[in-house]
């Protein structure tokens, strides 16, 4: 049995993503089809591109996903299918694989034109039903990716700059507050290895900044502060997560997307 | 491997899309149930009448397509199953079929009666767990949907009227936003069909008005006209849509579900 | 085909029961994986507690149900795994199985200790995905639970006191709402056993107490009251609820969980 994973911007009110699993089963009906997410906030290519780097490496091999948040959807941007770590993807050239491209190397990295394996009609607003569906249930029944269209090289491809924190010139790191989950957990784009190179100074000295807030150290477990305290840790993602031990860090730092953090010693 | 779809207004946060699925699976162990939305707005039987209309087509023959927004659950109102396209319906005798019975003509129409397929112990809340889920796995491992109950007519169904636009004395189209999409699209019940007729006289003369705005010409698609600005297309439904290019329509234009849409000449 | 169940607060919106998705399908293709809910109110174990005991008896012999309501993640707390009716559970030793080992006695009962069944790499934040998933997973392809860790007595689990109503010195049930669904239905922790006792005095007589509101006499159906009536049934989960017909009781008696109620005569 093949697995497909879904990750898009719809939401679950509309009935979008449940056409594409319709379009799916019609082509493979032994697909096992699983959400990731539906509600990437809308448009934000940023968001999505951290979450499908979260996510795909607990899938087993041969597992096909397919991401939709796709702002230029009826628009000259093309879309892409690939294989790498012996999983397929499928997502429209608007950046949103940036970060998966930093993880190894694409193969068989292609434009999809071949419309033998789209729907009969494809309309300009809903290509995740009309083309990404489809093409991905193909790959899932063992389609060769390179059947979609012409190999493009890395270069071609749109990848976005400044996703991830950087380090400033007082030796700083920067960056931001990417996603804020159900429990009010920050989640930022700070990743466990460039933290790791702050750390070398000691642990208990890093400090971390949000907005006006100060959190010195980092805990390795939200249960190792007291409850309602805020607290410092790397999340489950492997980035830096700003939360508060039986508390909404959201609410009570009262901060949200977008907003700065810094690591300084 | 047969699938099952799912329709109904109960959100997600209850077990109670849950619970179906677990009678399905009990009786079918092999079913592939597909939520096409939990997220109809409470008892919005048009709502639910358009979702399923948008949706059937993209499933394989011989899906089972489940539609629980049942307000009237417990009441003297009956339960339906039928036939149509090589796919099989159930569903409250409220209306909320109203549009599917002008797609194509239903065979073996019945009303469900026979207990021999429901659970052992019927609630009068929740027929959906009780009664639809059972009766709809029986249909996916083969029941002949005439063993359900009596067969009917399809004049002795209710039918809503009114769910459609119309065309007013002055030779407008008039209708109404029936769903509001994650996106903030403004989805309305003016189908192409009738548009077209319209769109006779010149696209680029049509004026589409929501509220107090105007709108002038249709789009093939959002990102034919500036970001934040707004536009009318004909949607993935195939129903007239309101957008804003990169913004909400819903939030730009401050109008909502229920909001007359007049198109003219 | 086995079919495992999750039943979590993690919400809809971030990707974590995706990534317990991956990881059971890593290890048994071929599971049927059900979502009750994601959204329990966050760390909310009490309401956890009541759904899982709505829940589990619809689904066949051999489920697999795994319950993520982890406050005390990374903490001393430890997870839980035992078969009852047939069924299999995991979860965090909270106090979330309370209810659930109030209707039958466990067998192999046992503290999760064996890492064999873990993912390689355990963080501190997400049990759910490095532990209870592929755990659960392993159970589905028939793993004897015993394997786990050792057997523990029952007196030795985690139990809440206080969940269920009780009677008060007066002789009136005294319960609260427990949970409130997406029609507004206020869900109360008053079974329909205990309500028996006080019904036989006569179901007319029977006074329901919610704040400053009074409704008297048990109602079969919603539809049983006026429309926009408020009403008090016994609820498909078997207990005590209070609805409005065609409304929403939560806005209507503007009232929310954790609401008082008594019951008298």
């Amino acid at each position: 049995m093949s697995i497909i994973t879904l990750l898009t911007d719809f939401g679950t009110s509309a009935e979008y993503a449940g056409l594409m699993k319709g379009v799916i089963l019609s082509i493979n009906p032994s697909a096992a089809i699983v959400d990731i997410t539906h509600q990437i906030d809308s448009q934000d290519i940023v968001q999505a591109a951290f979450t499908i780097c979260s996510s795909y490496e607990y899938f087993p091999d041969s597992t096909v996903h397919l991401i939709v948040v796709d702002p230029g959807v009826g628009s000259q941007r093309s879309l892409l299918a690939f294989e790498m770590k012996k999983q397929f993807f499928i997502a429209p050239d608007n950046g949103v694989l940036t970060l998966l491209f930093d993880e190894g190397k694409p193969t068989a990295l292609v434009r999809i034109t071949n419309t033998k394996y789209f729907l009969a009609s494809v309309s300009q607003t809903f290509h995740g039903r009309d083309i990404i569906a489809p093409v991905g249930a193909h790959l899932s029944v063992g389609l060769d990716v390179r059947k979609l269209g012409d190999e493009i090289c890395l270069q071609d491809a749109v990848q976005l700059d400044n996703l991830c924190a950087h380090f400033s010139e007082k030796g700083e790191l920067v960056g931001k507050i990417v996603a804020v989950d159900n429990f009010g957990n920050l989640i930022t784009n700070i990743d466990f290895r460039k933290l790791e190179k702050i750390r070398q100074a000691g642990q208990e000295l890093i400090q971390i900044k949000i907005g006006s807030h100060v959190i010195r150290g980092l805990s390795e477990t939200y249960s190792r502060v007291e409850s309602n305290t805020s607290l410092a840790l790397v999340g489950s993602r492997g980035y830096l997560e700003i939360a508060v031990n039986m508390g909404n860090a959201a609410q009570v730092l009262n901060v949200e997307k977008g907003t700065e953090v810094r690591v300084m010693v």
